[in-house]
């Protein structure tokens, strides 16, 4: 069992209708608020009509249009250059992740005086945040219980994973209702991304009982009830159960303890959504079983053992390899089960920028350290399988 | 799946040798320490002098003594005396947790002008407390982890659980070699206290799919854990492993969006080790297994089932009730093999005071509203079975 140094002070509102809480939580901290959104969805659904009404008396700056893979220009830079010409006190994130990673950087942005690239890539360290309070709409990264944020530069590809305690949410509202309206490829993707954060943190050296315990758990639960919330997008069980084995995707909760990973299904999949714009889960999902063939070993076989018998039940009388490989196939078809497309070119991607994106992998990932090395030609190799 | 509003501040710092970080983090926060502990343990080992030699800047006031179950009179009184003489800025706490749940108190105590036991039973809401910093010396209550605390007042056979977010340490180190020289006793006494902490969070209406494999796998790995510890007291992974589980117990992790269970379990311990002042995990231990025949009928019986097939592997064809029957001998010989004494006369508690405790438990725990309502004609039953 490994050291760790943690602590997440992030305050999790849980429930149906949690959301009137919202003026006694945001006005503690401060009146002049930037919203932060995406596209249309949180008016169709009546959370913009309904923010607006409980923060009537709060002077409101907005930021819409905030796009999946959210990006450095414009909506980082608006963001930042909002919250200084108005002197906003805090951010009040209403989406997905991706509102709410931008909304992290543009919290660290806007307290800082130089370029904000610098923060996201790592030069300069951040001193101070803005307050990030969040109302989430969609189950999937975690981002509203941990402090990393991902953000794409289009024009060099970069797609940054960075993160900075100073950027933990203050206050997270989860309301599952909210994402009753969520479509079901969206809710198969999340389910996809939070599945592979369980995966990156369980799939390492070292683990403990508790951890993997708590990981099969969350793998169980996401899979049963993502079927249901597809079966019936409002059942609200379902829905709950879902968001919240998502929010402790990234916090460290399903691995304290364990030795790290090196994430490298992440790792692989941030270069396809950089230089193709696809959705993150959907692109997880397609690397997966290919990285889980790709890596396995007599060095790694008990681990995949240890998966396939604990969340898919498979027989752990069976050869090693033979239930290795099962459970490999078993998540391939639980992805395909669940409406995703399960090779790169039902994405559109083809083979011909395979080798620069294993390239800019292998350069920017680190995943040479990962729990089994990848070089650029392993990379190279699980993208191709994908194909 | 129920709502909740969940917050743990407390920064953990885990693994072997964490104690070097104790000046840096007391550092900042104040330099005046009342440095809280029980009895010869932490001198023997060596633990004082280790804390006083990195605290050679930091201006120490002791308060030694502190007791299994905590006295409100002399330690709580004493250290909220010593707190307001001395102007103490920060509490150390180093031990297990009493002084622990000691420390607490006086934190909220130190901050009070009025009789601290009016914090303690609720009369009054503290405003502020004094920051708790702690050093572990023994896993079981997970006070390192929680804003609890549970004090005693001999005079009125009290034993009052109170609690205040207020109280939440600002940092716990978690050093598992502090725990290679606990007794056989005490680990198993830390164990069973633990189990109780997830039992009690598992046993209720509500109840996810996330939680019941959180739960499962803590007492697991609980079980597993504490067999080697007793094996070889200085097994490093399984003292992390026991430390860490014991640790989550009652932060809310293993449970959140669980119905509330009542915590009959505890409700009923507390009144036998207010009265005997016995060990409270080997009270508790000792009520489990006969709580759970009392309970088990066919409304409560799917629950029994899932924690006899998910936590001791017993067959999932069989007969319900069998499996159940099955689940509740297991738990009551797992606790015999790990050494605690199985029945109340064991430790000197015989059928005098039963009826006596009994209107206490009824009177004070509210536990007609438990998850299986408990008349005090049902607790005296229950008590009777133990003995």
């Amino acid at each position: 069992m490994q050291g760790f140094d943690y602590q997440t002070p992030t305050r999790l509102i849980f429930g149906e209708g949690v959301i009137q809480k919202l003026p006694e939580v945001l006005g503690a901290i401060g009146r002049k608020v930037l919203l932060a959104y995406g596209g249309g969805s949180i008016r169709k659904m009546g959370l913009y009509d309904k923010v607006m009404e409980l923060l009537k008396d709060f002077e409101i700056v907005e930021l819409p249009g905030i796009q999946p893979n959210p990006k450095y220009d414009p909506s980082v830079l608006d963001g930042v250059r909002l919250c200084k010409e108005h002197g906003i006190e805090v951010i009040l994130a209403v989406g997905g992740g991706s509102v709410l990673d931008c909304s992290k950087a543009i919290a660290a942005g806007a307290k800082y005086d130089g370029d904000p690239w610098d923060l996201i890539s790592y030069q300069v360290k951040a001193k101070a945040a803005l307050p990030v309070v969040d109302i989430l709409t969609l189950a999937a990264t975690g981002s509203e219980y941990d402090f990393y944020g991902v953000i794409s530069r289009t024009e060099t590809n970069d797609k940054i994973g960075y993160g900075d305690p100073l950027v933990y949410p203050v206050c997270s509202f989860l309301d599952p209702t909210y994402t009753f309206t969520v479509s079901k490829k969206q809710t198969a993707a999340g389910c996809a991304d939070a599945m592979n954060h369980i995966m990156e943190q369980y799939f390492c050296e070292d683990h403990t009982l508790l951890n993997d315990g708590f990981c099969e758990a969350g793998l169980k639960s996401l899979m049963i009830n993502t079927k249901a919330c597809l079966e019936n997008p409002e059942d609200f069980r379902a829905r709950a159960e879902m968001m919240f084995a998502c929010t402790l995707g990234c916090n460290g909760i399903y691995s304290l303890g364990n030795s790290p990973s090196g994430w490298p299904l992440h790792g692989i999949e941030h270069a396809l959504s950089a230089y193709y714009d696809i959705t993150h889960g959907e692109g997880l999902a397609i690397i997966t079983p290919r990285w889980m063939r790709y890596v396995l070993s007599e060095r790694t076989v008990d681990r995949f053992v240890k998966y396939g018998v604990n969340v898919f039940g498979i027989d752990p009388t069976l050869d090693s390899f033979e239930i290795a490989e099962q459970a490999i196939d078993r998540t391939f078809i639980f992805f395909e089960e669940i409406g995703i497309p399960m090779r790169l070119r039902d994405l559109g991607i083809g083979e011909e920028r395979i080798d620069e994106m294993a390239h800019h992998v292998a350069v920017n990932e680190g995943l040479e350290n990962a729990w089994v090395p990848l070089s650029e030609s392993d990379i190279a190799a699980i993208l191709r399988e994908s194909l």
